[in-house]
């Protein structure tokens, strides 16, 4: 089969325009980038559009090194509604470039369900994600330059909270110490720079619903904290009128397409634990206005990325999902039962046996905590084995879970037809969604709600650090917001290593922090990386372009 | 008179897709990025377009605090010359984003002699600089990657040349040290940012003629000296590949339209110090290409701006200026004659005429040093008086040197209808264009040429640092490079208090490095601040953006 990027590049896709056109979005609104590239005017959703379409959740287990393929079944499962006749329309994340040139390759699907211009999707695309680090970078200049212009409002330089970012894997910024040289250049002290998808300006972009919502959050920002304690806002910089003025652009959803022609709204990235890791809810809303059914994904598996997504977009969002997708592969499972990931390709239906708790605690979770309508998608591999695939349709259907095999990488929307036919008869039936937790719950009561209903972990430990930085967010009138849980992707623990479905463990909270502009807490039960590093060999030396402008070996 | 946002914003502007029509540019070479501005497929160059039309430069006396207007007459003599029936297109440089947050204000001509959408041109425009600062990063990423990972090439982490850069004025950056924070983060050693258009990459991709010489010129950027003292180049890390794929649309020039519809190629925009200062050769070759007369500017003064588009971009573009304009205004030359600034309105005569060496000796050079037709433009202010424009006008007849008023801020192009006739006429003259010394002259010898000639000092003294320096680019093949000279822009001398046209006076040479991939040697004669500051009151702060999305605030 060929690769991803040759794929991509065989495509013919029809002009944007011409997409656009058969969803309906007027001319006057379209704002082309290139012949394949647009943005959206956001009016049609300030004047309260955005809530037509049925919305689906596409999840899946914890991610393993094996691969799991969100993005990919989402784009296939929106390609073969289509070939049902049905209006699809896809929201998916922006990549960052620093993955790009890393180690995980381009995030557009792969196979024959991916989004294209693949290419220009991983790379610039319309500039969003630089619009975001140059508003980041702007307010952390002028945070510096409050200082070193005489310091009016008492920043403490030793409680800046604010990083500056770049869109890079660059771990050499990780930890600095900036403002050296001497008088001219500033004030000498600790800082860091976070890669720009863990700003928090990424997760205010994609939790705005307007121009002005957007320029309200950027003023509730905490850049850091006075001598006295005090929070100093990005407000009190008067740093919100120009970080919005770089932003305006980028609020406006991206649209692109499959490689079927499925209508697809590409917009905002930002990290799945330390922030909500959803697209933005822009995207989502303007898939739900121009389509029958808006399908839309969440990072990491379902106890981070389909959380955050009910727990804080759709809270935010005013929208809520109609059915859930979760997706698992054969490998994953097995990994998750034990097995090396060597061995992966070899039938071992005892590793299998043992990994399937982790897929139905996830499902039992969506369809339990959530009250939603859940389908299993069974992402195929080449290496499954039948036997295999029967174990995992056997077991979930002692739980009454329905399973669909998905083979959208390797057939396109014809490969996932009958997934399609089941999402579209659960969209159809009623559901009870309803929060981990209702709104206005303290932060520490909120999380231990979703400790105990989505990982089910025994309770929750508060180091005493976290405890004092907790009694400091009440006291400034932050202890009510929704929790943002910084955990490991890797299992439902805070202890990487514990796969599967565990039992009889705590949740242990090291930090809270606020991220006010966002609008919720953010809640660390570990070390979290918000500064990638590249590999021994980063994936961009293999990177090329020629006179033609094509380029190669990007994946 | 309303200002330079509130006339651009009351504009009607012609959609960019008929700009480029009405200018032949074939639809499919049109790359669009929203109705008013677009990128043009630089096919045409590949295929040795682009040397068709006379080439006019724009340049000027040495800038003051009074400011000159170099861009707004660029502007206002290309509508000038529409109006009297000639195709003119201008090329312009890019404004950074950094003086448009601190105090400098946007950088796309002013009052009725505009580019427009002045505020996306001031702000992301479509994307370039965010493009090269991501390709400066990767490699700065690359560079301490390579330590890192065991450093097989022997990079010598003290003598890492290459720093990181953001496009924005934040001086808390200028300094830092960084990899710090452990085994796990790096290694940590002294480092820096510049602005982003302070960046090597900036330089490279203004002077590239194709996609193939861009990533040559990438592959042969120094970052770097081994602990042997060998350079180390972009190529040597396989950066130039993942580079260019970041930069192969930046490369493509952006056509916009002046107020009055006329087509201009809005593209890089590199320090006139530290680097040439002009926009990128594909934009200067395209308006050639396309247009019957080209008009573009360089930065700074004459001495700095017109030199390096002479010695530096022609020799590299191919091409040579037909005509000279040389900007000054009455003002300014006031100030070089010695008026305090706070007294420019009043008329002062002996002021005047104590300044106006300096203009006649810019006039000079360009006619004596690099044979071309020359006129004065003085760009009207409205406490001109009538005696002051008859003493200038006086003292250039002395000389032999034509003089127009220029009045397009407040008239736009009817304002500059006399200096678009002279500017057509001189183009159809004969001239003895070249270069103040011939390539392939060794560094220190055109240094002397440049400074002799056209700076008109006594002789060149190099510092001992500098001596090593030059000994160590020589033995590096580096030797016989054109000289890109960082001089103060103020004065014609090293020393900026030095105003009007100083004589009996030396240059110092304190440093010479290499950009290998620009292809010139950089030639430091005093500190040159690549990372400017915030003002104590940011322009930032008043910068807003209302539901709508019009920005205001922003000059």
């Amino acid at each position: 089969m060929p690769s991803d990027i040759e794929i991509a590049q065989a495509a013919n896709p029809e002009p944007i325009a011409g997409v656009a056109a058969r969803l309906g979005i007027p001319e006057e609104d379209l704002v082309p980038y290139g012949r394949d590239k647009a943005k959206v005017d956001i009016g049609v959703l300030r004047e309260g559009g955005g809530h037509r379409a049925k919305l689906v959740l596409v999840t899946a287990i914890n991610p393993t090194p094996a691969g799991e393929g969100k993005t990919t079944t989402t784009i296939g499962l929106a390609d073969a509604m289509r070939r049902l006749g049905t209006n699809a329309v896809v929201a998916l994340r922006e990549p960052s470039l620093g993955p790009v040139f890393g180690i995980k390759g381009g995030a557009a699907g792969g196979g024959y369900a991916q989004v294209v211009p693949m290419e220009d999707i991983n790379l610039h695309f319309t500039g969003d994600f630089h619009a975001i680090g140059a508003a980041n970078n702007l307010l952390a200049a002028m945070v510096d330059n409050h200082i070193k212009q005489g310091n009016e409002l008492g920043i403490d330089p030793r409680r800046i909270t604010w990083r500056r970012c770049v869109d890079m894997n660059d771990r050499q910024l990780r930890n600095v110490v900036d403002g050296l040289g001497g008088v001219a250049d500033g004030m000498p002290r600790q800082d860091g720079f976070d890669i720009t998808v863990a700003s928090e300006v990424m997760a205010v972009l994609c939790l705005s619903s307007s121009i002005t919502d957007l320029k309200e959050r950027l003023a509730r920002i905490v850049v850091g904290y006075t001598f006295d304690r005090e929070p100093v806002r990005a407000g009190d910089l008067h740093a919100q009128g120009a970080m919005c003025a770089l932003l305006k652009d980028a609020l406006m959803p991206n649209l692109v397409q499959t490689l079927e022609g499925t209508p697809a709204f590409v917009h905002g990235g930002p990290f799945a634990n330390i922030a909500h890791g959803c697209n933005s809810v822009m995207a989502t809303r303007m898939a739900m206005h121009y389509g029958d059914v808006a399908i839309t994904e969440a990072g990491f598996g379902a106890d981070l990325g389909a959380e955050k997504f009910c727990d804080i977009t759709c809270r935010m969002g005013g929208f809520a999902p109609d059915a859930v997708v979760v997706v698992a592969t054969v490998r994953a499972l097995k990994y998750n039962g034990g097995q090396p990931k060597a061995d992966l390709a070899t039938e071992d239906l005892g590793a299998l046996a043992q990994g399937m708790p982790n897929l139905l605690r996830h499902v039992s979770n969506m369809r339990d905590v959530y009250g939603l309508p859940c389908v299993v998608a069974v992402n195929r591999f080449p290496t499954d084995t039948e036997a295999e695939l029967a174990l995992v349709e056997e077991a979930c259907r002692k739980e009454g879970v329905d399973v669909r095999l998905s083979e959208v990488w390797a057939k396109g929307g014809e490969g996932g037809l009958e997934l399609a036919r089941e999402v579209l008869r659960l969209v159809g039936e009623p559901n009870d969604f309803d929060y981990a937790y209702p709104s206005g719950t303290p932060v520490r009561r909120a999380v231990e709600a979703v400790a105990r209903r989505v990982y089910r972990a025994d309770g929750v430990d508060f180091t005493p650090q976290a405890l004092r930085q907790l009694a400091e967010l009440e006291r400034n009138g932050f202890g009510n917001l929704p929790v943002c849980i910084a955990k490991t992707q890797y299992s439902f623990t805070d202890d990487q290593a514990r796969l599967g479905a565990p039992e009889g463990f705590r949740i242990t909270v090291r930090e809270v922090k606020v991220d006010a502009g966002a609008g919720f807490a953010v809640v660390l039960t570990g070390a979290i990386m918000t500064m990638p590093g590249l590999p021994r060999h980063p994936a961009a030396e293999s990177i090329d372009v020629d006179e033609t402008g094509r380029i190669t070996g990007l994946f």
